[in-house]
């Protein structure tokens, strides 16, 4: 049995598929008898000394938060800055290791958290604590470097894929005497990878989608709206997908124009199909509706991806494999083997090569008009999304999602200094 | 062999289910050898003479039909208004029903369209025309009067239901670094009942949603962002779910106020959302996202709830045979027999008694403090939700909808005048 303590934590946007990891984690550690802690939300917890003792979790629990959305033990957004800059922080999150016993650490999360897995290792190495720092991806961005794709976005795709397909179907039917245009907001700050998925709702061109908007093309409005009224023309109706993150040709996100973004003093990303819908409608004269599902896309473990379940928990299965072998700032990553059939295998990846890298998507994804995907795109997402990894639902009609109290262990360290 | 022709048309928005009960109708009418058209696009088609052959699907494009959204024949918002007032229309109607044989009408849709049903079984009785109508019932707002429910209501209600549970999830997860407040906007103009669907997700003050704002209750924004704040002092985040259709104590739709609804010269509902969010944000300083599924709430057949497809279905049913029967001027309804176990079946209702009516939600369902539901709200709305009618996919990961081309017969009338 290895000696010392297991530390599982989760970062940033939670995903449907997240807890499956977490579970995956839990299954492994237990197989060889280590224990696991829990950082509660993410690395905050691993700073305040806030864990949690994941023993206290029955295997029907653990099983249970494979098929349950959301972050079972809390994540957050923190990023730390460089070693000199928050050197502070690291070392307290030595100190709250060696409290612990931490000798494997695991860091679920994108990029940003990759970059704070290594520091932690150098430190560690530094200061001669023996730990093993290990990174587990998850974003719905799928924009991590090295890795094939990311556990949970197939599952964020799979939803947009089917909800733009079923909303079409109902604007198709409506649109002879109502909506003319409807606008779908996909997440996607800086890459397409989700407004890409929605183009797997349809193929040719009079399906729905019939324009996608990518971050990765610069907004023509004038462009877009002379192709949203020939596409009314022709098909009768126009289904436009639109990531929230595209900008003009100065660099600028076209949600900034919202109003919603200045209440905030900060770009807020989220809104740009209300811009696009006022501008339809002010211009075109056309009836339009807009969606933006927002969380939804995120946390709809009800229609979570089969390939993006399994993945979810290879690389939490191989993380911990990874972390008591002693391998050291590493990613278990997916590494795709054909097409079709689908194949795939876990690979492991050194975390400097992912760390704070954002993968944009291919150029040879989007169709040369730029309002759309090519046929190398559905090759690459169809497998994505294949597979439905329904989640049992209760006599009520609702999933059995799987929602333990969670407790904090007893402190062993003073608090941490305030002001950190 | 009953002779003639059955006229099916589909009518004002669309729902999970609306195909279902068209399925219902086509099985039904093709046990009795009974030839059915569909008018393509709702009551327009039958002012066009624009009409679908029904006996070119096959019956497994039939039984697709019922687990495919949208309308498959195409729908229509268009109010005829008195017979006085549209005369010529009711009479074209008549000349489109005699040149084609209709003895049987079904309007498949909601208080408006049994309006209509109604006047040309009028009209039809004037003129000495045998015809029977039927109304079918549909729509997602549940308002219809009479009948315990609405097809289409319940796969809404789950929809709602299920997503707020997990984008809560979502939100509980990330709430001490990011989103505080997360606030849902649920689709309904006049009544609460998708808004009070929401409540299903969870149970308890503490248990999201935490506030559901109504249309049956005045927004008081000053008591509303108390509450949020206090919420977010107890709980640490708050889940709001607003009803786009809210207004302040003058009467006057919330939603108003922002930008959007001014572009069409007219009150389009929607962004209600997109206003709340701007008020937390600036009056209380809380991080908050807000989502608005707009159609995909009423168009998501792989959340269909069971208890909805098998009424849409039996509805279809009881229509044709109250059609063949010779029942006028009638429309099916559910009749609920016992809440837990849920029993229920259907009877006929006149259409007199439902024409233009609109049920709003009883006193009794909503919370005293007007910002819940009650325990009577839930009895009567889980076993609309109850169980799973998934529908077929594909291998590539897309539910197997079934769209088949639906081609016009040929016009035996000179076309509609002009104007009309």
């Amino acid at each position: 049995m290895p000696q010392g303590t297991l530390l599982y934590a989760q970062s940033g946007g939670v995903t449907a598929v997240i807890n499956a990891t977490a579970a995956a984690v839990l299954q492994a550690a237990r197989k060889r008898k280590v224990r696991v802690l829990a950082a509660h939300n993410g690395i905050l917890g691993a700073l305040r000394e806030d864990l949690i003792d994941t023993s206290m979790l029955t295997a029907a629990e653990v099983a249970g938060l494979a098929q349950t959305p959301g972050g079972a033990f809390g994540s957050c957004r923190l990023k730390l800055k460089s070693l000199e800059q928050d050197r502070a922080k690291y070392e307290r999150l030595l100190e709250v290791f060696r409290a612990h016993d931490v000798r494997w650490f695991l860091y679920n999360g994108g990029n940003d958290s990759a970059d704070t897995a290594l520091k932690v290792s150098r430190l560690a190495e530094e200061f001669g604590y023996p730990l093993t720092c290990v990174g587990v991806p998850k974003t719905i961005d799928n924009d991590l470097a090295v890795t094939d794709c990311c556990p949970g976005f197939g599952s964020a795709a799979k939803y947009t894929a089917v909800s733009l397909r079923e909303c079409a179907l109902d604007v198709a039917a409506m649109a002879e005497t109502s909506t003319k245009v409807f606008i779908y907001e996909a997440m996607g700050r800086h890459a397409g990878w989700l407004a890409a998925a929605a183009g797997l709702a349809g193929a040719g061109r009079d399906a729905a989608p019939h324009l996608i908007l990518f971050p990765e093309k610069p907004f023509d409005e004038a462009d877009f709206l002379a192709r949203v009224a020939a596409t009314v023309k022709r098909v009768g109706h126009c289904v436009v997908v639109a990531s929230e993150g595209i900008r003009d040709h100065k660099g600028r996100f076209v949600a900034d124009v919202e109003g919603l973004s200045d209440a905030f003093g900060h770009v807020q990303l989220g809104g740009v199909g209300s811009y696009l819908a006022a501008r339809v409608a002010h211009v075109l004269g056309l009836k339009v509706h807009w969606a933006m599902p927002d969380y939804l896309q995120r946390s709809a473990r009800h229609l979570a991806s089969q390939t993006d379940l399994e993945q979810a928990m290879a690389v939490g299965h191989a993380a911990v494999e990874c972390a008591l072998a002693g391998q050291n700032a590493l990613m278990p990553i997916i590494v795709r083997d054909s097409d079709s059939p689908y194949r795939w295998h876990i690979d492991i990846a050194p975390l400097a090569q992912i760390a704070n890298r954002e993968k944009k998507m291919p150029k040879a994804f989007i169709r040369a008009d730029g309002y759309g995907i090519t046929a190398a795109a559905r090759r690459y997402l169809t497998p994505l999304i294949a597979g439905e990894a329904c989640p049992p639902y209760t006599a009520d009609g609702l999933p059995a999602y799987t929602t333990p109290q969670m407790r904090l262990i007893k402190r062993r360290l003073p608090r941490m200094p305030a002001g950190d």
